[in-house]
């Protein structure tokens, strides 16, 4: 009999070599009929495998993340053996899944493939797995695999096989077809319902430039026929609010080859939106006791040799800036934290100063590989909402809970209204890794989980995620698309101060180390501009919007009246703008609305006799005539759901 | 005779063989007193100058910079003459005047001079002066210059006339000393009425540290002793508005070793003034029509290889930024406009966009030597108050007055009320110079002068003075102490249009380039705000002051009523601190003083009780008892002074 502990905890016995699928049914059918793959004891098995010892058990189904890739490499072998029956002769070489679907690097030889062959490939691949066929994995001898591969011809395969290990070689066979594996599968291929090939695309053996070409078939599949179609409607409507695509329509920032790949330049309206953003954060931050401070983008490479950065990351970075004499070394700045350290070491404190909040929009370079890059997401330079707390350890405490305090309602104020958090602990096991004292980390850990518990956050804590310099908490936001994107983050750092000297007078008027927390609750602005972008599609919270309001004048008679409007906007305090071209209603009506423009004011001759306006909203909702002060009352009830003053 | 043109353009004929002196006597007794020195037809010459051909003359005296420098040019000489009376066997290398006063290199041998010889050598000076020698200017070949000085045993005076040419050798005697010399002298030591040596440096024979080493001698005189005490007077109320000096006090910023040089960290409050200087400036720019842009800090070697700056600056800046693989290379910008080029060639324009007005606080980084560095007026990298206005060449005229009237805003906002302009033109002898058409530079030049003309500038006009790619006009800012800044600056570009092929679809419906406007009302921050300093002291125009009033309670009784007056002044948007320390009354007047808080708000017994606030201006003044709604009126009352609403 072995021990197998479930993941409620609860601990129960079977036969040695009990399958986990044996186990599933030990508990429900229901369950059984839901579980593809498992892991056990932190290792990822297959249903089918025989348990032997004692142990930790996860059933995986389709929910599961684990469970997805197990669906996914399964179909991988399924689309394989389509492609070989279709394309006889193909030589296969790997296949993974990967964060959406899987894909199969396959040399066609002279045949050619491309997307109009998709359908009968998908069709091929239903009826194999209408098949219910099992996976079954074997060990076999590296040279009967050898063996195997050369009789196929297969010279990937062979050069896979040639760097294993002779007794930890495993095939897995279902129906007809063999391939090389370590395992990780469903328990037949029945479960494939549904599958779409995605796309084609050209790799190289091994992603050496200097190997063979192959061709990369990328596709995804579900175990259901609906969540195919949910998945391909998401992706269409995914690709509608690309941030690239909006970003371009809406004019808010472009690239310049010449400037150089992944350095954004704002365009006006984009620069306008990152100020009210940044306007929008500095209110805030002032009212949480923050100070601005200003440095330099660059500093000697001698900063961040003190700070560490240079030797973590100097090599992989932009390479240091000499000057023409002198003989000195600058680097393009990565961090802020080691100029805002130089600032907190510029003067004597005393315990009474502290904290000391100082905050800076500070623009940091970080090279990146050129393929890498990806719209605002992924960029050479960027802009962080940058702000590091100098305290004593005993307030923080108190001053992580005024972060989230912040955080929450910077997320409030944009309408991201579902997220969850992650607490990163250091490894109890292994406090070597770790630097600072234990009573300090059992401090900081122990005033995260405090301050995560009193704000009633939706969080997990992981256990060995810390970084080496202090434990930290992190926000995901789920968008309107349901993506998860990481925003802010909060971490306690022991090192920087000990690196820096830092230090100040306590009350007993002996110098100490304050304590640091690093935080930027948007992350940068250029990703927070790009998730606020996928998530909004462009209809930013209305606070935030480049034009609020738009006049659309009938005709050119209405000019006078026009200006009229716009001026007492103007007081209000609504951005508007006038569209006084002499196109149709119609087209200005369109255009308004792809440049999301909330509300569309109409004037025509009886606006103009009883001094109102025609109001229509983004999305068609008529509001009917009312007078422009109505209008700003409407405008003001909107802004006032989301964007409330922060109070500490 | 010789016809001699007099600057205000009137001809008078002289004997040939007169000199300036007979000239000046000619004009007026008077004028013959004051006058020290002369330009011919460019060049300096003697008062007693023979001068034989027709030609322009300018008569100097004291007032004029060129006279200025004939004097302390002479009062070197009398210093060497001294110096080499009271410490035989010094060894004289050069001695020119410079921007205040002048300096003597002196070889002392085994002698040793301090600051306590001073007085010593002054008496002497002026004992020397007294006998009104005159300064005698004679041709002498190069064997006998050589002869004299290896008499002297002088090896320095020796090497810099083997440098020079056979028949170019002057030397210039008075009293009994003579010294290697190319002229420019006041007629006689006589007009030396007043001297001060000001300091003693280090300083290597041609400045090369390989060579020996001299002791430099400062010293600086006036014609009349009151000049003297006034310029003594002037400097040490300098020392005391020193931006540096202040800057530490005030804590505005500072600097890190580790950061690097000339790299500013703005401290918390200077951050905050400056945060408060960049919004009234982006305020009064919104008005007027400009749009913000965004821009990183570095940009491909090939952005600057396109715009010019790289083959001219190049070399003696910051080095390319190369990244760890892709061979790329980037610079530090030294400049925004290259990077807003690009953001206008990213869209298509027609006349009727124009103009377009891309504003950026941008900060630039340029490489100065260390030795240049000072406080925040020479600094390696700073933030412009950059714009560029692309327009058409016919709305060059509008342009530049809107330009103009918001430096004028500007200056008055800040209270700069002396200041001067300077417009520079092309050569009109030597067109090859410039780059543009005829027509273009004759319309931008009108422009300028227009718009000089229009808003009643104080101007001045330089021709030849133009930047190769166009004209420009510099404003001049004088502050308390009389001392000359240079501030904003509006340039006209035809250069970079051209380079980034810029262009517009006109209502011709051919492409045509735009002119680009440069212009920086500020400056920039850095700069800016050290000029503000030591015109100010520190005390800041109201609206801008880091903090607008302190309360100071008589005791902590008054905890409460303190904490309600805050809460009060802040819903008024009053800037205000309270000082709750233990100190005495005294003490915590004398430290607001010295942060130059505008007014200190004493809280006692009848304070609270009448809910009032007794108010003490900075500098001492008594403004009584009065309710904080009275106080609030005369804050608003003192910053509409100077603060009004930019209005287009």
């Amino acid at each position: 009999m072995i021990n197998i502990t479930l993941p409620d905890g609860s601990v129960k016995q079977y036969e040695s070599g009990s399958t986990p699928m044996d186990v599933a049914q030990s508990i429900s059918a229901g369950l059984a009929r839901q579980v593809i793959s498992a892991k056990f004891n932190g290792e990822t098995v297959e249903t089918t495998t025989a348990l032997t010892t004692d142990g930790d058990l996860i059933l995986l189904t389709f929910r599961d993340d684990a469970g997805k890739q197990a669906f996914w490499h399964s179909t991988s072998h399924v689309m394989a053996q389509a492609i070989q029956e279709l394309y006889p002769g193909v030589k296969l070489t790997i296949g993974p899944s990967i964060e959406n679907g899987f894909y199969y690097d396959i040399d066609f030889g002279d045949q050619k493939v491309s997307e109009n062959d998709f359908p009968e490939i998908e069709k091929r691949i239903l009826e194999i797995a209408r098949g219910k066929h099992e996976f079954k994995m074997r060990s076999v001898s590296k040279q009967d695999a050898l063996d195997f591969y050369k009789s196929e011809n297969n010279k990937f395969k062979v050069e896979l096989i040639e760097n294993l290990e002779d007794g930890e070689i495993t095939f897995c066979d279902h129906d007809s077809f063999t391939d090389l594996c370590r395992g990780g599968h469903i328990p037949n291929t029945g479960f494939i319902k549904a599958v779409k090939l995605m796309s084609t695309a050209g790799a190289y053996w091994r992603g050496d430039e200097n190997n063979d070409q192959l061709t990369r078939v990328y596709g995804i599949s579900f175990p259901k026929q609906k969540e195919l179609k949910e998945y391909l409607a998401l992706l269409e409507e995914a690709k509608k609010r690309d941030h690239r695509k909006l970003g371009k329509e809406l004019g808010l920032f472009t690239f310049s080859q010449k400037v150089g790949q992944g350095l954004p330049l704002w365009l006006p309206k984009g620069a306008a939106l990152r100020n009210r953003l940044e306007n929008f954060m500095k209110d805030a931050q002032e009212e949480a006791g923050y100070e601005p401070v200003v440095t330099p983008h660059i500093g000697h490479k001698e900063l961040y040799e003190t700070s560490g950065h240079y030797a973590k990351y100097g090599e992989d970075s932009f390479q240091p800036i000499k000057t023409p004499n002198e003989g000195e070394e600058y680097l393009l700045k990565p961090m802020n934290c080691p100029h805002h350290c130089e600032i907190f070491n510029s003067e004597a404190w005393s315990y009474r100063d502290l904290p000391k909040r100082f905050a800076e929009f500070g623009t940091v370079y970080r090279y990146e590989q050129s393929g890498e890059l990806h719209g605002l997401t992924r960029v050479r330079g960027f802009t962080q909402d940058d702000a590091h707390i100098f305290c004593t350890a005993d307030q923080l405490d108190d001053e992580f809970k005024k972060v989230i305090d912040l955080v929450l309602y910077v997320f409030g104020s944009l309408g991201f209204e579902d997220f969850t958090a992650q607490v990163s602990l250091r490894d109890p096991e292994d406090k070597t890794k770790y630097i600072g004292s234990d009573e300090n980390w059992k401090k900081a850990e122990q005033a995260i989980l405090n301050a995560a518990k009193e704000k009633g956050l939706n969080y997990v804590v992981e256990t060995g995620e810390a970084a080496f310099y202090g434990p930290k908490l992190d926000f995901m936001v789920k968008d309107a698309l349901g993506r998860q994107w990481q925003l802010g983050t909060i971490q306690v750092d022991y090192n920087l101060p000990e690196r820096f000297e830092l230090e100040y007078k306590g009350n007993d008027n002996e110098m100490h180390r304050p304590v640091m927390i690093h935080r930027a609750p948007f992350g940068s602005m250029e990703r927070f501009v790009a998730i606020l972008l996928e998530h909004t599609a462009g209809s930013f919270p209305l606070w935030l919007m480049p034009k609020q309001a738009i006049i659309l004048s009938i005709s050119e008679k209405y000019e006078k009246y026009s200006k009229k409007v716009l001026s007492l906007l103007k007081n209000h305090e609504i951005r508007a703008d006038v569209d006084h071209r002499g196109e149709t209603m119609g087209k200005k009506i369109r255009e308004a609305e792809m440049n999301k423009i909330p509300y569309m004011l109409i004037i025509g001759e009886k606006e103009a006799e009883n001094n109102q306006i025609s109001v229509r909203k983004h999305g068609g909702e008529d509001l009917g005539a009312m007078s422009v002060e109505d209008f700003a009352k409407i405008i003001q009830t909107e802004i006032d759901k989301n964007l409330k003053t922060f109070e500490v």
